[in-house]
């Protein structure tokens, strides 16, 4: 059986599909260009209007491509491979991916320990805490917007020593931090808030990947907590299970 | 500063939802029961209605409770912790976490390779697979749909197999593969399809978590690629990176 025989079983718009995909992976169709309409498509791939929206909705779901209504279908720039690993340095995944990485303060709160947090943190509920709130982009892309809590007793004035700085690995270095690294990450998803949604540049009703995790010290002593969103479209984690 | 001075920067929403969050951790509100309505918890609380819509809201959002309309708010059932290394297996992590799990063959299909899942099987672009969908629920809670294609050479008939014995680690074991690891696992995010919907048992537009996977035999060679859908409100991947 090869692909000429169009074998039963496999559907037209997978093909149509497929064939958009490798019109992307070749670079016919570039990042943030606009592909060529239904009718166009249905008459290059020679079926029918239908098909054609059940391939691209397949794309669209898939992160490849972007429905823009009223306007067309645009290609999106491939997404930030993001690994899951103990030191995850948001600096660094971007740079490996050859995009340039940018942080940007939102801004920095008293805050109080709720019971979770307290768990987290090793501290006592109502303890007082630091919360800073940054937005992280690629090339100008927003990617994710992040909520980090620290100890105010440890990390006195931690907010205007971030804002200085705007990265939490040299701000926890000015504490004598010199190593810290993931101790746990969980994952879910989530549809994104109308406060996200404005600071990330995406439309309401989106998914968001949401990450919580924990970094501890080199003696495994909890640093900080944090809550994480990241744009669904723009990032893929990977999950290095190979040394495992 | 504790947590009795109510101190400044703490949202009154917020007390309201760690104080249900607890309600819901000690039993007070059970899995699948119905809150308290507004009304009453704007009392318990001493705080006005939409304070307690705030934080509902948050709690909603966090997966902790459902709002079901024109009925009440009532408590989900914890989502399961879903752990992403090599040794991923559906039962072992629903047994583990106290669940009784179970998988429902949706269909097999034959199919042949798209250059993407001929990249990932180490086939040829148009070589024969079949394509597996199960739906897997943990206490009949419809947890995920999986897709998985298989090299149609090197398995045949496994649709059949996997129709007799509900399990991948099964049919495997009847070619002669005893053991198969996770190389390869990759999590986005995304918004379910009409169709995943009615199988999942979910609303349109609710998020889920999709994950493509390789698994390999004990001498790297690709056995299955999977794009599995996770209802996201029910589980929560898990990275262990603590032995990284």
């Amino acid at each position: 059986m090869t692909i000429q025989d169009k074998p039963t079983g496999v559907a037209l718009w997978r093909h149509v599909a497929d064939g958009i995909e490798r019109g992307i992976a070749d670079g016919r169709y570039g990042a943030g260009e606009k592909l060529p309409g239904e009718t166009e498509l249905a008459d290059i791939y020679r079926v029918n209007r239908h098909t054609v929206r059940r391939a691209l909705a397949t794309l669209a779901e898939r992160g490849l491509v972007r429905a823009e209504r009223g306007s067309g279908t645009y290609v999106e720039s491939p997404k930030l491979a993001y690994p899951l690993r103990s030191r995850t340095r948001f600096s660094e995944i971007a740079g490996a991916g050859g995009r340039e990485p940018q942080a940007q303060l939102i801004g920095a709160w008293d805050d109080v320990a709720t019971r979770d947090l307290a768990r987290q943190l090793g501290l006592k509920a109502g303890a007082p805490l630091i919360r800073i709130e940054a937005l992280r982009l690629a090339d100008k892309t927003p990617i994710c917007v992040g909520t980090n809590w620290l100890s105010a007793e440890r990390f006195p004035d931690f907010g205007k020593v971030y804002e200085r700085v705007r990265s939490m690995t040299k701000a926890l270095a000015h504490y004598g931090i010199k190593d810290y690294r993931r101790a746990s990450t969980k994952v879910t998803a989530g549809i994104i808030d109308a406060t996200d949604a404005t600071r990330l540049g995406v439309a309401l009703g989106r998914p968001i990947l949401i990450v919580d995790s924990i970094d501890v010290d080199a003696d495994g002593t909890p640093l900080s907590a944090t809550h994480s969103r990241f744009v669904a479209e723009r990032v893929e984690f990977v999950v290095d299970s190979g040394s495992l």
